[in-house]
């Protein structure tokens, strides 16, 4: 294999590959991939221009990402213009996919993203899987992830990692679920129920959604915090675009931040913690509601009738929220504050009590708090594209796995 | 300049050099200091087989260190051996030396560290500075500054930076006081005030007591919260073993953290911050004293009296600090909590209610809470070693200083 002698380094890479000659020619190969996503459909010389190696050089990293499938060539580029035409190079709609799957309180869901980002296969299952033992879960969801792989193979796509969203914490070595208590699962390894034949990464929901709103939302910053609710609360805290994942893996855990601190008892051991005021039983219990299936759904629709009772526990909700987020921004000094998973659907009645709570609380400008555009789809989305991503940014490792 | 072309990483080294062959030098040059300071005396061949470089490019990077006198030779090595005794390499003690001082609410400190570590130098000044506006402030730390500089010239030391701890929010600039509450500064540009011919960073002294403890602690974890108090109460969040610093650098304000949300006012602007409870005016009211110059002082030996008033003061203290952290440990899952700056001198009382907060109020097990050794010099030491880090981490950017 010809190495190109210029080391240059990926834009958007999280990791670091080796720094050989090997790693070189990888981290070229991301360069080329990450280049062609940002700016594609380019030619050759254009890439080359852009990432500063040599046409020559180029030519046999874009040969060698053409034929694993990551790479797609156009046709000629712009025929009217001087010299001879070149090929436009665009990222190909038949090569890897990222396989995301959701095990969420109340429902199972995959989808199959590929390398241009699009959901190009997509299966759901509705119930409630809340007190389930993980063993009939997890083959229910392989059955969904199975027949998601098929669809996508009869597109001309082939999977090249598997990553799941749990609402729970999750060990380091992204597999373990440490304590999901919302489905009453402790130290349970995913990894031994998963299909093993693809790479794997678990993950905690909240973080996915955070990654998410990433890689996805408009105008996102590099810094900010996501906070997200499924039953529980969870935030995902983004430091110069890369996830704080804290020593065990259980960073973010906003839910259990005591804000009175003589409040109810909380299951996690404490008192008085955020998801006692602002999680969605709560907030149903507040409003004088019965928990079902489409809690959030049920509140949006309650609210947006004008029910007084909903709509003042929702305030409420904001209220505790805020004084939370009080502590989290004087701690972290995020850019923003986003919204996501199923507050987004709850924001036009969180928000104003929400905000006016920063706002007291904080001397100088209250940190700004946005809504996230994908709402409740994040942590899947998230989970797909975070396969998508790490083939951008180590294609030949995806390419060897083909 | 030869420039050796294998390219290997500095350890240790918090900022990422220039990809060029010349950025590749002066990382090999980082690569050799932190190896002689962290396994030294060593020779040249030592080194050489440590950094995966040969003898020849070894001993070219060695005496360029030499020349701009960062390494010295201690003569022949263990002499017994077989073959041609090697010189022994060891850091200089008559190099570069890092400047650190600390502008307290109740003194001003500076001192001289050189690249052993060896404090060389140091002056201290007494004396409130609450209410004092910066420029005389500033005069006076200057004077202290130029002192120490004159002694450590005199030793055969040269400054190679200045950097200032100030108990307040700094700006990412690191020299704009954007907010020091206890000192009555705001928006101050101390960068304009200082002596101009030395390189400055200017950050909060908690920041500075974090990285102190992450450098100078014993077997400090890399992931870590650093709790410390002048008058107010600050934290630094150490990630991976480097400092979390926020959007605007304002990261860490543990004692703004709200912990009873309809609590006492905070000049803040917030209510029933932590501040108001375990700080340190709140801890003397609570105790029936008055606050006067050295305050901790004072606490810590009525509490080793047995004063019951005081003990309890502290232990609400403690119970206040427990609250708190409990949240920023949900928030970020460090791997310990360490008590700095005065807090470590009234750990014994604070401790026992602080710990029995964080084990209740967590379902697994606690995070564990150490008390720094460094105490109240943390802040003055970890200003200091800033500089001397830097000169280890990027050798030719402080030799052409010189």
């Amino acid at each position: 294999m010809t190495a190109p002698l210029h080391e240059v380094h990926p834009t958007g890479s999280g990791r670091r590959l080796p720094d050989t000659q090997q790693g070189m020619r990888r981290r070229n190969l991301s360069r080329v991939m990450h280049t062609v996503n940002a700016e594609g459909p380019l030619s050759r010389a254009a890439v080359a221009s852009r990432i500063g190696l040599t046409r020559a050089a180029v030519s046999t990293l874009v040969d060698e990402l053409i034929r694993s499938g990551l790479l797609e060539e156009l046709g000629p580029e712009r025929p009217g213009r001087v010299g001879r035409p070149g090929s436009a190079l665009a990222i190909s709609g038949h090569g890897p996919a990222g396989i995301g799957a959701e095990v969420g309180v109340d429902h199972l869901a995959v989808c199959a993203v590929d390398l241009r980002g699009e959901v190009r296969a997509r299966a759901v299952r509705h119930g409630t899987n809340r007190g389930r033992p993980p063993e009939p879960v997890i083959q229910e969801l392989t059955t969904l992830i199975r027949q998601v792989i098929a669809e996508a193979e009869r597109e001309g796509l082939w999977p090249a990692g598997l990553a799941v969203a749990v609402p729970g914490l999750v060990a380091r070595d992204a597999r373990t679920v440490v304590r999901a208590p919302n489905l009453g699962w402790h130290d349970t390894d995913l990894g031994a129920l998963l299909p093993g034949e693809l790479p794997l990464a678990v993950d905690n929901e909240a973080n996915f959604g955070g990654l998410a709103e990433l890689w996805l939302g408009e105008g996102t910053p590099r810094d900010f915090l996501h906070v997200s609710a499924e039953i529980g609360i969870g935030a995902a805290v983004l430091v110069d675009g890369g996830l704080l994942r804290g020593t065990r893996g259980f960073a973010g855990e906003l839910g259990h931040v005591p804000i009175h601190p003589e409040g109810p008892e909380c299951p996690c051991g404490g008192r008085g913690c955020l998801e006692q005021y602002a999680g969605e039983e709560a907030v149903l219990r507040a409003a004088g509601l019965e928990p079902g299936e489409d809690r959030v759904g049920l509140l949006a629709q309650r609210a947006a009738q004008g029910d007084t009772e909903v709509r003042r526990a929702l305030r409420e909700a904001g209220t505790a929220l805020g004084i939370a987020l009080t502590g989290a921004v004087n701690l972290l000094d995020p850019e923003t504050v986003v919204l996501g998973g199923a507050l987004s659907g709850l924001a036009p009645w969180l928000l104003p009590s929400l905000e006016g709570e920063l706002a007291r609380r904080t001397a100088g400008p209250a940190c700004a708090v946005s809504v996230s555009r994908l709402g409740p789809e994040g942590p899947l989305l998230g989970a797909a594209h975070s396969v998508v991503r790490a083939v951008l940014d180590d294609p030949a490792g995806a390419a060897s796995r083909a």
